[in-house]
């Protein structure tokens, strides 16, 4: 099979690689309008061919869009009226901006809305890993819109990646992923933010910090171009989802300011709780 | 040199390995009022004898307090009335109480104040590993206050256990940990209870934990003995700390509700330059 991927940074490069390795695809074509990426995906294999996005659509059996969600909206329409019988998957993390955007196409049954829920703080062709996608989940979402093929095929794709599969609608992903993933970002930001404002001695923050603090900055290294446009398309649930952070932060405050131990205590121990859900 | 370490969890137990290994320490006598925990840690071997908290200040040259902060308050006082000569020192995560509590001690000078930045969201001697301290900071506070040998011994245990040292007031220390180790523990917190609130189904936790919310979390697994004394004994600082990381992540806010994706790019590049400082 022939296969374009569009937007080599890490998500699409590293999954460029695996589909290579393992045998899904036999040629892939890559699609990126920063030049020096494309080269770099070339250079490093990632890809057999750099192409234009108009020659990647034709010359490709299965087209995966792994651009920015915002790049995502504006290409796909034109996507799909160039293609003839292709299948095409997009891997963003925002869904329901995304399937409104082709609602009404005629070929909207080809186009599998989906999200591997994979990744690392790094970006760029250079962080293209493989196995990056082993043993995560693949979120298919709305798929009674599609033909049964395409979403085959889609299914296929992420078994040779060893990605567990769900299905939910679009709109119900984006509630989960906007708890789930993006406001574990914007927390993350905010902290590091915090932080630098008010250690002017970067030093300091160097030497101490070995607190707990780096993993919980980790996602601050995250791409701005990937993220602020997800920050825009999830708008509505985000917003829930920050003000309930936010409420959460303040009855923490209140107990702090209080010294109500006992209180803080509790909490805390229910806290401790993730760590069983994320161990079952 | 006889030691004994008073608090056989994470900290006290792992220090207790490696100052046992690395020749620092031939006899360690243990003290826990965990019966439990006492038994565990001598079936691990992590200390060679359990005694009460007097029989240990008396059979040992150097006392080392890995207890939660508040009852550090608590017994050090008693300590100081015991010890002749002995050097005592104090692992805890606050330090301005602890040195307040005992500014008027006869015995100050024979107290060094510190603390050894590494951990890990485990606890209990079970979790007690080798290692932990290695190329982490150690900080010492307030040492004016003390005998020059006292500081010598604690700065020759610091390097046994191969951390960098250095030296700061109580009071600074207090300020800096608030934002760099204690605000990471609360975000954590309040970010395992918002997304265990919403999410009914815990299933949909786990499936979807690998977008990121897995290492913001960690944190959010962390003892709650250790921690809620924390929290109300370096009250005064981490108020000021949440109140910024709540006006950062209000700004964000805003930004998001106006869908101003400009902005929210330049705070995401800002935020990613704690990359650089981390890794320096």
């Amino acid at each position: 099979m022939k296969i374009v991927v569009i937007g080599l940074g890490l998500i699409g490069g590293s999954m460029a690689k695996d589909l290579k390795f393992r045998f899904f695809a036999d040629t892939i074509f890559g699609v990126d309008n920063n030049p020096v990426n494309a080269q770099l995906a070339l250079d490093l294999k990632i890809v057999d061919e750099i192409v234009t996005l108009d020659e990647g659509i034709e010359k490709s059996d299965f087209i995966i869009i792994a651009t920015p969600v915002n790049a995502t909206i504006s290409i796909l329409p034109h996507i799909l009226d160039k293609i003839s019988n292709q299948i095409v998957t997009d891997l963003g993390s925002t869904k329901e901006k995304i399937v409104d955007s082709i609602k009404k196409h005629p070929k909207r049954k080809n186009f599998v809305a989906s999200h591997p829920m994979a990744g690392t703080e790094f970006s760029g062709p250079a962080a293209a890993i493989s196995g990056l996608f082993d043993g995560k989940t693949a979120i298919l979402c709305d798929i009674e819109n599609n033909h049964e093929h395409a979403v085959s095929l889609v299914k296929y794709m992420y078994n040779t990646l060893n990605m567990n599969i769900i299905e939910m609608s679009a709109s119900s992903h984006d509630v989960h992923v906007a708890y789930v993933s993006h406001i574990s970002h914007i927390s993350s930001f905010a902290l590091a933010l915090t932080v630098m404002d008010i250690e002017e001695d970067e030093k300091n923050i160097f030497n101490l910090a070995s607190g707990g603090f780096e993993s919980t900055v980790r996602l601050a290294k995250s791409s701005a171009d990937m993220w602020s446009p997800i920050f825009v398309q999830n708008n509505k649930n985000i917003l829930t989802a920050l003000n309930n952070y936010i409420d959460k932060l303040q009855e923490l405050k209140i107990l702090i300011k209080n010294h109500n131990i006992n209180e803080i205590h509790n909490i805390i121990v229910k806290a401790n709780r993730i760590g069983e859900i994320l161990n079952k």
